[in-house]
């Protein structure tokens, strides 16, 4: 296909979604992908770059000049002109925007850039539609027409006081349905969700959720109108956070892919298998402690594996229940006690079950009525440490401003081993010492 | 406040958003509530009780009539009133369907409760706008205002043909911008996205995300216009799934959160445990063939919980990383064997640097260099056989229809504890024997 046969090209592409194009271009070189941009018209070829994945974006992008990027930039919405603009070198920044020829837009993209990406200001687009409380429908619509070119998508149309307050929406249907003559003020709804500036994502994530939202305004802490967040971004950060919390449980450091090189692969996983293995090294430091009782007893090693997994089950079924109430931010009218005393309970009635089987397995096994007593105990204790520690880690970190899902990763299995160790040997030289 | 004091209750609640008052009615008792349900407005209480969660709503509707529920249900859009018809008991289902006194929405609904709830069928609403590729922009918009009072919200305008085929969409701000006799035939865009009514809703997800779209609209085999999914919908099941994952990775077994009752919260956990419990019962007999080894050299059992927990890290990393790439559904150029060859890579890479550290580790701490060995060799051994388990089973779980989720549970560190230990003792019975 890459014969330089232009017409061909576009003629091909022509009426393609340019997400079908951004896919297509997967399985082209970087060389052959920009013959394509280039003579793609400009609005396609920004939208084809606004949807590439961003570690290909980057590469992509290497190979374009400034003032490429910025023609471009100029065809998108402000909110995905400022995340490609972030992804950029820090020196190529400035002169992609100094090389913007539409003023408005770059100043939009200025103010975009001073807000974190993870909080509502880092996700809004400044092309919103609105109009003042004292125009009349008639005026409206015009303005609406007129403000319509450079929005994508209309999804409400935000009233705003003569300073930009906003003091509420109406919609596109109501704005039709009135007569020409009556003023805005008389059709708004004032009970429009607005979020402030830096709330974070996550909170974002919810009120839209909450409130079926398809797009929200923001405001800055004088109220005054600042942009608007639509859902797909909200879909974008919803996707992402599902991404980070499952690496995290995994114990993966880095936001990888299966595509990425062997060397980023190795990169992201060595750090939690290092603790991990630490935790494994100090274990046996511990279970060094205890050679006479293993001499004694060989056994008593049989459990270790027993103690070790149940503690790291039980332990990350606690926290993954814990960071679901977290994600879901569901209201709690239990205080502290009263979950610590439900978490209590459900470990006493899993401890009892648990151990009992295993009481009942090992005698009919034929193990030793000390030792099968030793394991019984010890998995019971383990079981209730391991549900308050994965109940509690989690909200530990989150008080102190942690990921709390990395509570659910190795980190609550590396200490429930070795806390259970601690446990299941303990029990053991009592028992043991005592006889 | 619940003294039956009706009209401070409506003054009250006048103005604030449903989702709000049925976050307050949980902390009602289930009487109170009705009550306060009563005397709301019905439009106002079907979307309280849309807005409730789901166990919750269960309760709540025990107590209603089957008349009172059919007059919440004519106010809902028709694929939440069918949600909710499925929660309701067998019996009572056809006995709210006939009191529904709006014939069409019983029609509607009788057609959507066809469908699974997992297809696109079963996410989608009856309601939508369309408009015949004949008509002109003013009967369009003549149209529109008619149907728009059965439509909450207004995303895309479809365009069929005679025989309610699917043929386009036009934006309705392309509509308000156009003259008033033009066609809609030459106005609309042929490219429409549109899914299946049988698509599963985790491909129509990625769809929507993908191409950013608000609602997609579905069809039939035929190609004829069914209905359409809107975006909120698409942020519960995006929302639903991550949570379905989290438990699964965790090894809990229902749908739970933490205030759900000590008994189902029990139930939800106990079966991996249990699992996990009886792995480990097996690893102990297996270990008990080795006793022998173990009086020789009791230092072998201080490593048992290095070598299971690495395995099972390594397999939770592998496996999460095969699931982010099921879950967004890249596409994969790679052959299985390049795959594959890329994770033996990865693996041979991640187990050289932590034998190698454990050796060192060993050797300082002036462990036997036979014994250093033997751990060492068994670590490589582990992380290899980790990474391709942790690698094939979420795929081949994937291929059989199982959600690959559960590969990353309690399963994987199950089968990788059984694993590691039948390698180490294998290793280490080798190189003594052979001592």
């Amino acid at each position: 296909i890459d014969e330089h046969d232009k017409r061909f090209i576009v003629s091909t592409l022509q009426g393609v979604n340019p997400a079908d194009i951004s896919t297509l271009l997967l399985e082209f070189s970087t060389e052959d992908s920009k013959y394509v941009l280039d003579i793609l018209d400009n609005e396609t070829s920004a939208e084809v770059i606004n949807d590439l994945d961003e570690d290909i974006r980057a590469k992509f992008l290497k190979n374009f000049e400034s003032a490429e990027i910025a023609t471009m930039l100029n065809e998108l919405d402000s909110d995905d002109a400022v995340d490609i603009i972030n992804e950029l070198p820090l020196k190529d920044r400035e002169e992609v925007i100094a090389s913007l020829d539409n003023r408005e837009k770059a100043d939009n993209i200025l103010d975009l850039l001073r807000y974190e990406e993870d909080v509502a200001g880092g996700l809004m687009a400044k092309e919103l539609i609105k109009v003042n409380e004292n125009w009349s429908v008639k005026q409206c619509i015009e303005e609406i027409r007129r403000q319509a070119e450079n929005v994508e998508k209309i999804y409400s149309v935000y009233v705003v006081s003569d300073t930009n307050k906003l003091i509420g929406r109406v919609s596109l249907k109501r704005i039709i349905l009135a007569d020409d003559h009556i003023q805005v003020k008389e059709l708004y709804e004032d009970d429009v969700i607005a979020v402030e500036t830096y709330m974070d994502e996550v909170d974002v994530a919810e009120i839209m959720r909450k409130y079926d939202l398809e797009s929200v305004p923001v405001v800055n802490v004088q109220g005054k109108l600042m942009g608007r967040i639509t859902i797909d971004d909200i879909v974008d950060v919803i996707t992402e956070l599902a991404e980070e919390e499952r690496q995290m449980m995994a114990g993966i450091s880095e936001d990888v892919e299966e595509d990425d090189s062997v060397w980023m692969l190795t990169r992201a996983r060595l750090p939690w298998l290092i603790i991990g293995m630490f935790g494994g090294l100090l274990g046996a430091q511990f279970i060094g402690v205890f050679e006479k009782d293993i001499l004694l007893v060989p056994a008593m090693a049989f459990f270790i594996p027993l103690i070790t997994a149940t503690g790291g089950n039980v332990g990350i079924q606690s926290s993954s229940i814990v960071l679901q109430s977290l994600a879901s931010k569901s209201v709690f009218d239990n205080s502290f006690v009263k979950r610590m005393t439900k978490v209590i309970l459900v470990a006493l009635l899993n401890g009892i079950v648990i151990a009992g089987i295993v009481m009942g397995m090992n005698l009919i096994l034929g193990q030793d009525l000390t030792l099968a007593l030793v394991v019984s105990i010890a998995l019971f204790g383990v079981v209730l440490i391991a549900s308050l520690m994965g109940t509690i880690t989690p909200l530990i970190l989150d008080r102190f401003g942690i990921n709390p899902a990395i509570a659910s990763g190795p980190f609550i299995t590396t200490a429930n081993d070795l806390l259970g160790l601690l446990v299941y040997f303990s029990v053991a030289h009592l028992l043991y010492s005592n006889l």
